[in-house]
């Protein structure tokens, strides 16, 4: 819990949060009043066998009730991954979300490899990473869009790695949090009920915006499934988490709710880069709702003390101090944002 | 996840549950409408430092920030204990919890022990206990009181328990999850906090009656704190979870709600207890809000028929067909239960 990541709001008195990455729709009214509801419901256990929500999700991901599970957050689901494989030796992709590396560090015993995107190639996963699948690898832990890259696989490289973690016993983890709010990309989560060293982790804290909930799942083979059963506590999706897994797989089969929240993205994040390529940033493509920018400039500390955060990337695993990424939000913010900045240039 | 717990209504039309262990006062409406209100930051990620509950719960228990933890329910924290500790011997009471075993179980590697208490010494825990606690024993699971025989262990076998445990560098996990709720006994958290081996685990789910939310925490060392940290996942306490524990805090320290709690149990029990022994039951002494008998009359499937709930403890090792489980609710639902037995014997 050293680890700082985005969305520590707890140190500083921060107005608009850039560095989370949520969806800039907010959350739907839909899920608040879900959520808020299940207040009445404090006094029941939830549901062990996490019956209606995961009938729910597997309708929406067009997969069994028998492949998907339920969990306190993705991050749960990463942990008990590690809990369950004991990996020796796992292959990270650098940079990339740090909560793979706090699930590996739990074990004590992984030794972690890494694939190291260039800055120079757009920071893009390219298909040398297959030199790195060789046997005695584990586990692998791949965020499709990547964080904090923002940048999707190419669809023929993820299956041919898919295949390869397959043939080679590989536990293959696709993290697929932010690819309901990604222009393109499409998700595993077929290939993974088939497949026994393929589970999809996936979560509605970002396309609901519901961080404080903690809602996250994974798809994969009933073999799988039932494993990670064995080794999650009981009881361990909240009834609000129940709440908003209803409303929010209403919500994703019935309405345009992501089709609208993509088309936000994209404008939105083109007019981010624009300014900030006029304003002297080096700015990275993206697929998804946040994008890094590189600047020499000193504007983390004066954007905070405006009360906007955005995230310093100066700590992730082979990035410098200079790299930020931001999350697109509503225009009036992101043009508030653009103003202080030309202030700082 | 088939385990069959307590207050499983989700296959059954229930309308009052006797086999869950809530405090029979209910949910106190200031924890309700902190939780409700809890609602309102549901786009906020939780303070992965958990810094502001457990400076909370740090007041409460009367140690340091710094030894105490917060998890989603207890049964995290059970999970990742063994995660942290990978047992290869452990030495379980029988019967209790479940939790427990499933928590070991987890791990695949590990032998459980066990301690059988006897029907004709009320379920208790004596000192032959000790002779159990060998060398080889990596782990103890000593719920106090035990659940489901709602049975204290005397005060000073438990300290003596405790210094073998830390002198045979057995790793002793005492789960005071009913203590608030209990007649006597005393907590074992300032012993936890000087001693490396040792580790109490509490939560608010019992004595708040919310179930709902997972609160679950444990005191121990700074050192395992430390150590816990890097087993758990990441934002692991939900917003709800905060804002529930910044209420129980409150109330626990400011009113006389656990004593008022206690005071209404000792009565309810004692009117169970007299109604259920002139129906010919065994009623077995308890020191909580829940208690064990033992009858051959056919109960479980007559009283679900009429929307009553009672917990079966066939499934508990070391028990067997006959035993039974209720916990102390609101005066009326007892009689209605008692009303209800009296019908069926």
């Amino acid at each position: 819990m050293s680890y700082e990541h985005g969305g520590n709001i707890y140190k500083k008195n921060i107005d608009m949060d850039f560095s989370v990455n949520l969806n800039p729709l907010g959350c739907p009214k839909e899920v608040k009043e879900a959520v808020t509801g299940a207040a009445d419901r404090i006094f029941c256990y939830p549901d062990p066998a996490q019956n209606a929500v995961r009938s729910d999700l597997s309708e929406l991901c067009g997969v069994g009730a028998d492949n998907v599970i339920c969990a306190n957050g993705a991050s749960e689901l990463l942990m008990a991954l590690v809990h369950m494989l004991k990996p020796g030796k796992a292959l990270l992709i650098s940079p990339s979300f740090y909560g793979y590396e706090h699930a590996l560090k739990s074990d004590g015993n992984c030794e972690i490899i890494r694939y190291v995107t260039k800055a120079e190639k757009g920071f893009s996963v390219e298909s040398d990473v297959i030199d790195l699948l060789t046997d005695d690898i584990d586990m692998f832990f791949l965020a499709n869009p990547n964080n904090p890259t923002g940048k999707l696989l190419d669809s023929d490289l993820l299956l041919r790695i898919a295949d390869i973690c397959e043939e080679k016993k590989i536990f293959l983890v696709i993290d697929e949090c932010f690819l309901r709010l990604s222009d393109g990309g499409s998700s595993m989560a077929e290939y993974a009920v088939k497949h026994d060293m393929v589970m999809v982790v996936d979560a509605f804290t970002k396309i609901l915006a519901i961080p404080g909930v903690r809602l996250g799942y994974g798809i994969s083979s009933a073999h799988n499934i039932k494993r990670l059963e064995k080794v999650l506590p009981e009881w361990n999706v909240s009834v609000f988490a129940e709440a908003a897994a209803h409303a929010g797989c209403t919500l994703l089969k019935g309405s345009s709710l992501q089709s609208n929240s993509v088309k936000l993205i994209i404008n939105e994040r083109e007019f981010l880069r624009r300014a900030l390529t006029e304003l002297g940033f080096m700015v990275f493509d993206s697929d998804t709702l946040f994008f890094m920018f590189y600047t020499k400039r000193d504007i983390y500390e004066p954007l905070r003390d405006k009360g906007i955060l955005i995230r310093d990337c100066g700590n992730f695993e082979s990035l410098s101090s200079g790299y930020y990424r931001i999350a697109v939000r509503s225009h009036e913010e992101n043009v508030r944002l653009v103003d202080c900045l030309r202030t700082m240039v």
